[in-house]
């Protein structure tokens, strides 16, 4: 075991540490050397390793994360009031490629036991989707999901579960809108999830707006069959009974080529991990997201890919992001869809700062800026060579990062969509979060998290701040953890309990 | 048993008609008279009564629904293709208060049997409600929901159900825009609803922006008890079963009082009736709707409320709807939330007009002028005393224009959150719609729906384009079934057959 651990100094140029100790640390007590705390300070909060003046910058991670309102006392309490946000970068000269590729070395030898689809794509699970082109059918589609889990899945052992992808777009909107094409795509690429292996099933209503031909195109369907597209409004159902009953047999024709699958060796090189963090706190950045940054670069190294998204955490980091692109078209699509968000969060009367929480504050971040330093940290330090849209595929092996909205719920449906095959979500404060489409493999920030939702977390990266564990060990810990539960192995703590969330489309559009 | 009927003419100044006879009618059919069909015409869909030149005025309801794009001859099918939509009324003319106040006879002695609330209001279910500050908690209120409903509600008999209210906010959301204030007074309205008798609890995370008691207000209460509000992040919650046991004991409090409630006798006027379509054609208007509007009147006579809502299909209409507004506060309601839609269609670069659907089409609807022509006939014909915005609380007896999307769910949630207590829902498409929270009573616009769905429809108003029933009857058998609902004496099909759609908030401004 090693030195317990006060607090933590990411970089040389910093001029505030934060307090890692469990429970917080005393007034009086020393941290980095010889500074004395002036006052009680909780876990997780930021302390002044000189005096600050008026005006001077606050630094941590390197970077200004505000400007000091009043002059700050060498070992204060660092609080939120205390600083002014700086602006976010400008999108038009950001920094630019900096020729000095960190060259990594392959990483050989990995593997796991995945569905392998026609297509190439390799699924973790295996899994019957029935997708909806509109909420109207939200109820049908509840009532069949059920029938289909208790009534015909004892019958096909190798099929894992039945899902249905309900949710509250395809009619009462704007579907001519311009930004109606994010919904749209959504619901259009989440069927093609490598989980599904191509047996799709979709329910529609028949008078919707969202009509099933859009939502699914046979032609680019995983495995080239035939989707089964049935709509509550056809002449031919006499009735709700008449209805089920026909639903339900043509399940049974997808459960039978569903059942035929089998795991299967594949290279780790097949991998689409999806990174996304949710209910952070300030040992976010220190402990849980470094780790998950460290798989992510040891994913990439496999060949693999790997996606980071959440816009607004990355706005204000965006200038230490942009030098790692070195394809010109992919630098101009980052500053697209960054000025995209931009403007869609103006025209509803806010910025990016409406982005931290109540939970996030006490957690010891004092803004947007701090957040997002610890946030891109999951994105690891190999190139950045696409970005997508929200609801967009992913089309490259590597780092990509998908540009979707931060609420987690929403980062979930769209990394789904962009087709993830497993998913790691780190969290500071706590949340059950789940899906029921991917594996999710939950990484708490600290101990104290960890210890108390014993079976709700899935890897305790509080270790790190207690000087137990390295990064690069729970980086390890998190990529072996990857390959067992991508292999069905190992079962996350979210399908033990079966605590999953609904999925929620992102829909910029209006209601109508 | 009346003569068939092969088409309706609504005003004597229309000079197109519908025909309503069931399979529609082919070339050669005559109707109104002397009208000779030029062509097969489906049911729905519009004959021309008249030669109308290139230019000139399409009416219908005695209104404008267009202009003819080319000449149209005498007998021909009147098709969408061939009408130029009018412009919406302008809101800063409208037409005022016509003084001729219809003196309606109050109508006495109705009742009903409903649960009485310390406050007044009377609920139609007697339904324990957990509702909910944030998504991240919606996997485990589904989990405590099932376990409630399995494991206590057998212990409570006059409990009829346990109810989520699990929703897509909370956090990742920009909680202080502007426009935040509608989703917010929505999820403090809805426990609030008669139907949940003032026992609440609510479920949090913790660390989430719309802090519990933002949205419980202990004051607000229907019977001024303590709300029970539980944060999944407690440091007391050892683990996820232990959170599960503490929660179940919390509901069992809940459930205690709830099965105290017994239904009493109490009048009429004491139901809410919120009035909706769904799915329309061009019946709708002439059947369905007119029987509600009939209804509607009948609940208003009785000293009851009753809401309409759905902004994009009253837009078209509001100049028929100023006229019965004799409170200019009221009046000045109105055009603010036109006004406010107008824009909030304007910055997502779309207008009205995005409301039709290829259903609403193909079931003979042009434009949304048309449609809304049909839809406002909901409202019956008694004055407006109140326009509420999309989230707020219903304030008066009578008739009350509740300002929400057309969206089905939109439009029910929000009802729900203004305090119905019954839902009335017009269909001529067909749509298998259903609320857990209130009952809901399915009327039909045609027979062939209601012949079809027979195990989904509670009401057939085809049977009046058919001359077998009128609109009266039809009026007074929605009256008569919202009374033995309300008793529950009678229960609809959406209850019957277990079928629910999920709750969907109305959030206008961003996601972050």
């Amino acid at each position: 075991m090693k030195n317990t651990c006060y607090s933590i100094k990411v970089n040389a140029a910093d001029n505030v540490a934060v307090v890692v100790f469990r429970g917080g640390l005393n007034k009086g007590s020393q941290i980095e050397g010889n500074i004395q705390l002036l006052e009680d300070t909780p876990q997780g909060h930021k302390v002044a390793l000189c005096d600050i003046a008026k005006g001077e910058k606050v630094i941590r991670y390197g970077q200004i994360i505000g400007y000091a309102i009043h002059s700050i006392q060498k070992g204060a309490w660092v609080k939120e009031e205390l600083l002014e946000m700086p602006g976010s970068p400008c999108l038009d000269n950001l920094p630019e490629y900096s020729n000095e590729k960190i060259s990594y070395k392959p990483l050989d030898g990995f593997s796991f036991q995945g569905y392998k689809n026609t297509d190439g794509s390799v699924g973790t699970k295996n899994i019957l989707c029935i997708t909806t082109s509109v909420q109207c059918v939200s109820g049908v589609t509840d009532h069949i999901v059920n029938r289909i889990r208790n009534e015909l899945l004892p019958n096909y052992p190798n099929v894992d579960d039945v899902v249905g992808i309900t949710h509250s777009y395809g009619c009462g909107v704007a579907i001519n809108a311009p930004a109606a094409i994010i919904p749209i795509r959504t619901l259009r690429n989440i069927p093609l999830n490598p989980n599904f292996g191509g047996e799709v099933m979709v329910l529609g209503l028949g008078c919707e707006k969202l009509q099933p031909q859009t939502i699914i195109d046979p032609e680019t369907l995983l495995q080239k069959t035939k989707p089964s597209s049935l709509s509550l409004q056809e002449e031919r159902f006499n009735g709700f009974q008449e209805m089920v009953g026909v639903i339900l047999e043509t399940a049974k024709t997808h459960l039978e080529k569903l059942n035929l699958r089998k795991r299967e060796t594949c290279p780790a090189s097949e991998l689409v991990v999806g990174v996304q963090c949710g209910g952070s706190d300030a040992l976010s950045g220190l402990t849980a997201n470094p780790a998950v940054g460290f798989a992510t670069d040891l994913i990439v190294r496999t060949g693999g890919s790997v996606m980071f998204s959440e816009v607004t955490e990355v706005r204000d980091g965006v200038n230490l992001l942009s030098p790692r692109i070195s394809d010109p078209e992919v630098s101009k699509a980052l500053i697209r869809e960054m000025s995209w968000y931009d403007d869609y969060l103006n025209k509803g009367s806010v910025d990016r700062s409406a982005n931290t929480t109540p939970g996030n504050k006490k957690g010891g971040l004092s803004n947007i800026v701090e957040k997002a330093m610890g946030s891109i940290i999951k994105s690891g330090s190999t190139e950045i060579v696409d970005v997508i849209g929200p609801g967009e595929r992913i089309r490259k092996k590597g780092l990509t990062f998908c540009a979707t909205p931060a609420s987690d719920f929403i980062c979930g449906t769209l990394q789904l969509a962009a087709g993830m095959n497993i998913h790691v979500f780190t969290t500071g404060r706590g949340t059950p979060y789940g899906l029921k489409e991917v594996p999710v493999i939950k990484v708490s920030t600290n101990s104290a998290l960890s210890d108390r939702w014993h079976d709700l977390i899935d890897v305790d990266a509080g270790k790190i701040a207690t000087g137990q564990s390295s990064i690069e060990d729970i980086g390890w810990e998190i990529f072996n953890l990857i390959l067992d539960v991508a292999s069905g192995r190992k079962t996350v703590a979210a399908d033990r309990l079966g605590l999953h969330n609904d999925l929620v489309l992102f829909n910029p559009a209006p209601i109508t």
